[in-house]
């Protein structure tokens, strides 16, 4: 024991909900120390300020980001930002050789061009970008255990790829016939104060949003197509439920082969995620809720198939907050580090 | 005003919330007068015992079910009974003369096989199920206002028929393309006591629920069918969702015509339901969200195109228990007795 | 029927909560036409941009705050801005012969000194402040028949003195023994974007906010030391709770006499709202959920007596946004004009 | 590490939300291993049968009750069932050896007649009961270390309990004034299918039930009294919230010393609490939200004087199935084997 070390990690951008679970989670992670706290609006502020109930547990103030200090004391930094500003500091981050894992659209994208026609900024940073690795360690876990930078994918993303990537890969499907119907609660929306967020507005209410626009779907085409090996449209859209964490994604698609039935799909799912420890895949007649998945890295998979209408569906449950976003997030550092993928997140959900 | 006379109407089954509703509605309609309330377990209770917020306002007592009694008092009936249960007294009733409007699955197939497949339960009343017209005004308004007996649409078919009619009545989808992701609140599976519906299991999660399987979908295909002019079968898939009220139904379809953009649909929605008041056509970028339409009778609905997948998405909001159920009754009854269509019933909802 | 005039009225400030609950009541109200909308940030707007559900019904647009334009267009100005603006233009108002129902804080205090005490901000409008009355018509309902100018009570206010009322104006609770603990939906903080009032924070949670220094404290005790013929402290604890509408009131008070049991004050309660179509007094051992008023003008009470304390326990429950806010202004305009109490308000809310 | 040994424990009751709590905090736990799950009307089912998202993690399948068989494999038996269950098995099980801990109300009281008055049901096991210690360890952390029988609290005395003590101890409050507003999730209804519980019934509403007549009364006047010396009698209200989990007790009472200042009392609050590690004392003006609490076993009290008045207020929230349930029995149960008061316990909760 005498010489056990734990590694300095360090968060920018700690005051939203994706900084507070990696705060939440990097704080029981065995291996790990939580060296270093930064934001911008937030800087000087004690973090026990922005969640009072973490005041008796984290003692940290929140520092101006200083990339220079932050490669000096930490050596894996999570970066929970608003898109645009990860590119900004990234390089300088991983020339001083820290691990980088950025949690915003930033290194989602292989081809730039695809991230400025969706996300309206234009990049410059092409040699750091082609070295990024999209962090869905499902489908890349080799790739990301050699990376020093990963994109950590969207929320919509993970439910969705997990849910279709079987498919797509044995070429089950007609790949264009995939339809995402995806559900989030409104904790998806971020922290920041928005009158269509409030209570009021989206209590016991139910809308679809961003319809045929979402910023997601580029991102969920782009695995799609690397698994289908050609390019894939995808019909995607996105719901805000009343909520707070989880997302659904319902995704429907015509079986090429019609003689394939529910036990045949759920043999090769179990197959395909069977050395991955955090997909469940339901028995038959069983689909997930997103409250099973609540507050776990889990994600589960109900699967149907429909012999009328020839189509598979998928249902995809998962914590948008945690296997979205900081789990993953945090999968994807064990993976670097050669820990276990398990490593420090949580196993099981609390019901109800 | 002299000769001013309400229309004696009942209702069997008032103990629900099909049945809460209609009393609320009917109290406040200007032609008829609720004279009979019925019920089975509730029978020899006072209703105000199980809904005492209408304790000082309703003071009739639930009577046991004897049709005779019923066909002597009123001239309109209301049915809000278990499947299985309408098709025993409904002969009886019409004979009697009586006006009759059942809000259970009984009446609204044109084929009793259809019913006996899906609903497990042999039925003789050929004769009479054949006099019954199916209860969606903006479809069927004609042969309401000369039918004696309705069978009134599940929740569901209303609000997924309604957003895909214009499509398949002008032929501008391939019928088969068409999925329904729909979306209900809890109240849809009424107030029996059931585990799955307790706020502690049902609230802060998602999930779809009889993937394949749902009752609603034979009905759903017949009216399809129907427009279409050849059967049609279609993809259904029901989510339960953490409010008490809404239905939201996005429905995807691939467009016969890839040149068609979202004004044209918008156009062609407008017109096919320029006679209607209760449906609203949302303007271009416009969604519904279910809270929009609650406590009223209106059908809000939002139109879509993707030119890059060549789908149309429509999305349907209505209040389940109103547009849903009672409030449709309701217009059926105010177009068979001939009065304005939208009498009695609330056309604004309140918000937020 | 050819003389028939509907009374123009006009509202200040319509793009909040209270503002969109004038506008939906207001249309359906059978003996006023809203000519005016007025609103400072959303001048310019049509009504339909803020609510897009009333696009179809309000074809206004919200004009700018002019009180000549506004005197000359309406009879009657419901005003439903942040408190201290109210007090800037409600003495044109007058001036010109208008009927001024103020929604806010600013005509509540017979003393300005407790506004300003309580408000933070001086007062010059003494003559003005003094014509005001409370607009409780419970308590005050002569008073506000003779009046230009209404003070329309806060919703928590509204919530607990009508439960405290029978027990002070008779002398049967100790006064200073009164604590009232409030719980409110989230709609009552109002529709202005505020990160504690966000679904993601608000939902499935409960907390106490601004104990021992809520602002309708010194309103409620205005009035208990009216009742009581002494000044009175009150002890008043608002608490937020995850849902959109509802006030529920838990008023404690210790009994001068403790021989009087639970009968005894339903009957006392009775009596005291004989004459008060809004106030329902719940029979013995039950207690009113706030469901129950949703959406309706109604306010239930529930009375218990506690024979081990000696203690008299009042539960109370509104909407927030109808009986505590904009249904009660148009009781009072209602009262002002001659009219039915009860017109154009809605008798009994939805459920569930 | 040869020779480490994980302690046998059992469930009894697994099928409720105590059970599944106990069943998911147990299996995290570095001590024990869980060897037996037990239940009357669910045994012969596979646990993942009622909680199939935990059908991956737990193989056991519930078996029949039967004493000399969970004698026989554990060291340690929770009870968690119906009040009137637990006695009729407990005295067989200490008999055998076994440390019990009991999660009804059947060991709570040290007066037998006080439970038969308040529950029903009369009771011979005097002699058992005699020995059971209340297990708040907060307050009798001595006595629980060496009793083999423990009463577990009940979730509101738990949290009115550790807001109410330091002022009963100390004296500073006069007793009979306190009043505690507690206000609960949905889940303290337990998993049974109840009307009242149901989503559609309890979302979006408020009520107080019991009043005057909850149960949890005399458990909380129990300990009071002895706090306080002499016989104590309490106001206590329950009210159902519309959220899945947590508990918010506002307790009122009237300070004796009326020089006592909110630091005061902060101050004598964190000393009370020095060596309890699941409370914690907010910093002035802070008041605690049930989500701060919930999936931990943490105890947030916030404290508020009001000078105007002469009370104190203090506010206690809890997640009433871990501290307030099955959490809190761990605690008892790691102070019985003498293991650090925190293992196995989740330490923070999830937010948002």
């Amino acid at each position: 024991m005498s010489n056990f070390r734990r590694v300095p990690v360090g968060i920018v951008g700690a005051s939203g909900y994706g900084g507070v679970q990696l705060v939440r989670l990097l704080m029981d992670h065995p291996e790990v120390e939580l060296v270093y706290l930064g934001g911008e609006s937030s800087a000087g502020k004690q973090f026990g300020e922005l969640y009072p109930h973490l005041a008796h547990a984290v003692a940290q103030p929140i520092k101006a980001v200083e990339p220079d200090v932050i490669a000096q004391s930490c050596e894996v930094i999570f970066l929970s930002l608003p898109n645009g500003l990860a590119c900004q500091i990234t390089p300088h981050l991983l020339e001083k050789g820290c691990k980088v894992l950025d949690l915003s659209a930033d290194y989602r994208f292989r081809d730039l061009a695809t991230y400025t026609n969706w996300y309206g900024t234009a990049r410059s940073d092409h040699a750091t970008a082609a070295t990024a690795v999209y962090g869905l360690p499902e489908l890349y876990r080799d790739r990301i255990a050699e990376a020093q930078l990963i994109g950590c994918p969207g929320c919509y993303p993970t439910a969705s790829l997990l849910a279709l990537s079987p498919l797509l890969k044995q070429g089950l499907i007609v790949p264009e016939t995939a339809i995402i119907d995806a559900k989030s609660g409104t904790s998806g929306g971020g922290r920041q104060a928005k009158t269509n967020l409030l209570l009021a507005e989206a209590d016991n209410s139910l809308g679809a949003y961003n319809v045929v626009k979402h910023r997601h779907t580029p991102e969920i085409e782009q695995v799609c197509s690397d698994l289908a090996g050609h390019e894939v449209t995808i019909q995607f859209t996105p719901h805000l439920v009343p909520m707070v964490r989880g997302i659904l994604a319902t995704v429907y698609a015509t079986l090429r082969d019609p003689g394939l039935v529910r036990d045949d799909l759920i043999t090769i799912y179990k197959a395909f995620y069977r050395n991955s420890p955090w997909v469940k895949i339901c028995e038959p007649g069983i689909y997930p809720q997103t409250k099973w998945a609540c507050s776990s890295n889990l994600c589960y998979l109900g699967i149907e198939v429909d012999t009328r209408t020839g189509r598979v569906i998928v249902i995809s449950a998962i914590d948008n907050l945690i296997k979205g976003q900081a789990g993953q997030a945090i999968q994807c550092m064990n993976i670097m580090m050669g820990w276990d993928e398990t490593l420090g997140l949580p196993k099981l959900g609390f019901y109800p």
